[in-house]
């Protein structure tokens, strides 16, 4: 479907517009959070702009291949999702090869399209700051810093109908790899 | 955020239940074609969900965490994207192991909520099969049967701003990675 663009972006004008729109937005996010909440928020490292040497807006033109697209025919959002996973890749990628990425998602609605001149039919999906970082943490950022614990393995993964668990975790005996 | 669930299915009473709302909504689907692409459609493999001998699906809880969750407080979709990395992410470790992964999308709305009794704040965002396949193709499988062609890489990357593609492939010079 390939209904991604990269802009790659190093300018530092383009990056001090869409910091500035983070810092509007991280405001009201804060204001959100309960007074118990919001010092850890705070000191949470939730953007780094200015700082990545390069970021990159991943986008997804809903528009692209006209109004008929094989695996989109009933459930449109289909490219977005494959939008997403070109930026899981991505994400892969870089942190195979020691360079940190941040996923900075608290913008108003609207203010990346306009900075970086998006037409109609493009959407921004991802803020990417990439760079090589202090430190790459082996769990979470938010757990490791105690803003959220990882939830328990059995409430995730069910069997053959939402909630149920019983087999959810059996190893099935029948199936036997080809012989490459 | 962990806001998804995998619903692991081996019950080849759902299984039939999902092949069968595949088959409707793929019915609808074909139709939505030209009479000059429809041949070619109805050859390509768009499910194994009877022969897959697992087949998982990921949803995302829209409820969870409560009404304010931090990245999700001017993106309200970020679950929903989160979701998709993990999908990836399974994607990834699979192929890596050998096992082929197929996604299906062609279901009407309300499908896959129906069968595997969503509860209402959760939506299906993939049906995964699973299975040792009998090719693993070096190419994208709708490329490799003539459906679509890789798009150019001009057409997808830009630089600093939308549409401008000077610049967009350089190398920063600038950048030193840490002595680890």
């Amino acid at each position: 479907m390939q209904p991604w663009n990269f802009i790659i972006v190093r300018d530092a004008g383009v990056k001090g517009r869409v910091q500035a729109a983070f810092a509007d937005a991280n405001a009201e996010a804060e204001a959100m959070f309960g007074p118990d909440r919001r010092p850890l928020y705070s000191s949470l490292k939730l953007e780094g702009i200015l700082q990545a040497p390069v970021s990159i807006c991943v986008t997804c033109d809903r528009a692209r291949g006209g109004p008929v697209v094989l695996g989109r025919t009933h459930a449109p959002e289909m490219d977005l999702y494959s939008t997403v996973c070109a930026v899981q890749n991505l994400w892969l990628a870089a942190r195979s090869e020691g360079i940190g990425v941040g996923w900075v998602s608290i913008f108003r609605s609207g203010a990346l399209s306009e900075i970086l001149g998006l037409p109609e039919s493009v959407v921004p999906v991802a803020w990417l700051c990439l760079g090589y970082v202090e430190e790459l943490y082996d769990q979470p950022e938010l757990a490791a810093k105690g803003w959220a614990s990882r939830l328990p393995l059995e409430q995730l993964i069910f069997c053959d109908t939402w909630g149920q668990c019983e087999g959810a975790r059996d190893v099935p005996s029948d199936v036997t790899p080809p012989a490459w």
